[in-house]
């Protein structure tokens, strides 16, 4: 009778009530000054337009990089944080070389037609001669091994499955095509193919193309690979429903010995536990095109405006906050593997990790993951504070966190993806048009604050 | 005891269980279904293009305000609907007439500077010969009232209380600087200044002001008025704290004799309870300057839309549901309060109304008001199709709904707003740069299927 009777209390009153460890209406008050400030007295925006317009594209290992490496040092270094820091890490050197050129060669409707494309990241060149072949256009890998050798040898292997618009969440229509780019090139040269040509991974139809890397598969030949735009991609797959198309692909990309870069580290020395480290980054790295602006501009100068904030607020953590913007998230993924390699080398205990790498749009709130043993306790701790967010517009998922902090899951990091508005992201990603002009102050300004809002939390209340 | 048992049950079982008119898993699935096709056969873009690019900005009174009229008629007769028509009413006519001129005079420090501005709108003009005055900055109205005609008669009266960054919906801080414009002219007047400037209402520092209308009080001695952009608010606030400073303005504003003009209306008759009517709409006229994208171009063409989604959705309503494009909203309410005289006239019953008036941005829900007598019943009922929602970034608060279906709340409508993301819509607001590249097409399409579940869970449940 008694359990049935607690059954009841708990049922009326809420579970809450007993698991619950109390947030307080001091903790309202103190998110409510952490907006005020964010939204008044930021300074990310200014950070950002002197990455996008004075710095400008900084893929690593580029000159760029390194610009954007020290900048944001002396940035950093104006904070009166406890320690500033470069940690070095050995990045790809891969350089895209001159304009490309692809182009339908005598089509018999439309003659030459040049098609709107860059090099994918990490694709070797064509030659200074091009290459010239017939175009099978294929909607899937399981396309390309059906077609196999005897279709495929000698022809350019052309991707052209769009984004599903159905999805909500870009993101997911994003997942359901980057295969095409990611994989693609592999599987067409393990069948003879001699190029590939992938649709632009973007959500409009529109005359942008997006780069972004592709991962040559061990063993196989690498082969020359380019993205076209949407509305190109349009173009040729209506044409080659009417006549056979052969198309001139030209590239000039070149890999380089790798090169030394480095994560940029900043952070406030918690006063009780110091050793547990809370960490909020971005990557700093960015493709060669545009000025990598939402990606990942907004959430290096957002990770650094959270200790700007947390500084002007005069907080004083109990842990160790530490902004790290990350090296070669674009091509390699150095920088993340790096931190994590030295924070296991160290042993040092990441509490957890906030990572914002999906534009500086209109916060909606986190997605949470970490590894197994640790996750499911961990996630309702954290979903306790949905109260406190909830008028911020921002709620708690479990979900992917990012490519960067990924490594730290191992390592029993409970780990956060900031989630902006997906809408416009894939209007923007690995493109020239991703430039500062594209963001909005307030939507970056509210991602910050949203950032700051988790990193106030975590420190207060930890996880346990 | 029993009571106390039912008190038990409900705490445990939910009070849904007993007073929820159950949606189903079926709703579920129809409304994914209208998601898909909203997102992958919508027109509402091609629709605006044509409205944003052919036709251009149209105030009410202008020929191509009576261009739109006749455009979406023509688009709305292609749709095999039961009914379209335009309904009459008589609308002001405002011109702007030439380029506004509005000039820092011979400053110690600047010389002479142009100052970029448009006319409010409504605003009588200065005469050709245009008006110099000192510049007196005030923050509100009652500082206006408290100077008194002493100080400011004669003068020009510099409104100059900017957006509070720190609201997180930014129709809050219009709302909370907006009687500047509205009001600020009148008030002014009556102590004798002979012209006003109003900042920009606009949460953006930037160089493009911002139009919208001021209302002359009875009885009031019109006087000119402009708006600045916001940075030169700031420049010409910074410069009166270092010197007296004197500025000119010329504007040819005209007011002309009332013109006749027209909502436009289109209709789906309902099947079983066709005397209900639900109405779904925006308003087609906009400011002069710009396109009136997202004011209100967006909430029209998303409007149509609706009907369009449902006629390919071969939904068979049983209440009647009409989409009205209703004129005249930024200058007079002309077309609202037309379209609810009529309905008062021809006795018809309004189940609901829902109207989209801020923006084509990414959904966030729908706000909620009607006459007290029905509210809160009705809005309970409404809440409880929360869980369909939910997964599509939607809820429902309460709120005001639109200024167009106002005048339907005394006839016990219940009322929603339609309310996407607010944060760049007062960068673009009564402005030059509010044009169709500035709407995103998903984001249109999203806030369409949103605006069509609600019209579907309205008609499939009634509000009883």
């Amino acid at each position: 009778m008694r359990r049935i009777l607690l059954f009841l209390f708990l049922s009326i009153f809420g579970w809450n009530t007993l698991f619950c460890q109390k947030t307080t209406d001091e903790d309202a008050l103190y998110i409510r000054k952490i907006y005020d400030k964010a939204l008044t007295e930021s300074v990310g925006y200014n950070w950002l337009e002197f990455l996008c317009t004075r710095v400008g594209a900084r893929l690593a290992g580029s000159p760029q990089a390194a610009a954007a490496v020290e900048y944001t040092r002396q940035m950093l270094d104006t904070m009166q944080l406890d320690s500033v820091w470069l940690q070095p890490c050995m990045v790809p050197h891969w350089v895209r070389g001159e304009k490309e050129q692809v182009r339908i060669i005598s089509s018999r409707k439309l003659g030459d037609v040049d098609l709107k494309a860059l090099a994918l990241g990490n694709s070797i060149g064509t030659g200074k001669d091009g290459i010239v072949a017939e175009v099978i256009e294929v909607k899937s890998l399981d396309e390309v091994e059906k077609l196999g050798r005897e279709a495929l040898a000698g022809k350019i292997v052309f991707y052209n499955r769009a984004f599903d618009q159905t999805q909500i969440n870009t993101f997911n229509a994003y997942g359901g095509a980057v295969d095409q780019r990611g994989v693609g090139p592999s599987r067409a040269s393990k069948q003879g193919a001699i190029g590939v040509i992938v649709r632009s991974m973007s959500s409009r139809l529109d005359d942008v193309p997006h780069t972004g890397g592709t991962n040559y598969e061990e063993g196989v030949t690498p082969i020359p690979a380019v993205a076209i735009s949407t509305n190109d991609a349009e173009l040729l797959s209506k044409l080659l429903k009417e006549e056979s198309v052969r198309v001139y692909i030209r590239t000039t990309c070149e890999r380089y010995p790798n090169k030394l870069s480095y994560n940029v580290i900043g952070e406030i020395r918690g006063s009780e536990k110091p050793d547990e480290i809370i960490v909020v980054g971005g990557h700093l790295d960015s493709w060669d095109v545009g000025q990598g602006a939402h990606d990942d501009g907004a959430g290096s100068v957002q990770s650094m405006d959270v200790l700007q904030v947390l500084k002007r607020l005069n907080y004083k953590p109990k842990r160790t906050i530490r902004c790290v913007l990350f090296m070669n998230e674009e091509n390699g993924l150095a920088g993340g593997r790096a931190y994590a390699a030295e924070a296991l080398r160290k042993k040092e205990k990441h509490l957890a990790a906030i990572e914002s790498d999906r534009g500086g749009f209109t916060p909606r709130g986190f997605t949470c993951e970490g590894d197994a043993s640790i996750f499911e306790k961990r996630f309702k701790k954290v979903v306790q504070w949905s109260d406190l967010i909830e008028s911020y517009g921002l709620s708690f998922k479990t979900g992917g966190s990012g490519a960067d902090i990924g490594p730290l899951k191992a390592q029993k990091a409970f780990l956060f993806g900031f989630e902006p508005d997906s809408q416009r992201y894939f209007d923007y990603h690995h493109t020239t048009i991703d430039t500062f002009d594209a963001i909005n102050k307030r939507e970056l300004d509210l991602g910050t604050a949203a950032m700051t809002t988790l990193v106030f939390l975590l420190d207060k209340y930890g996880l346990e």
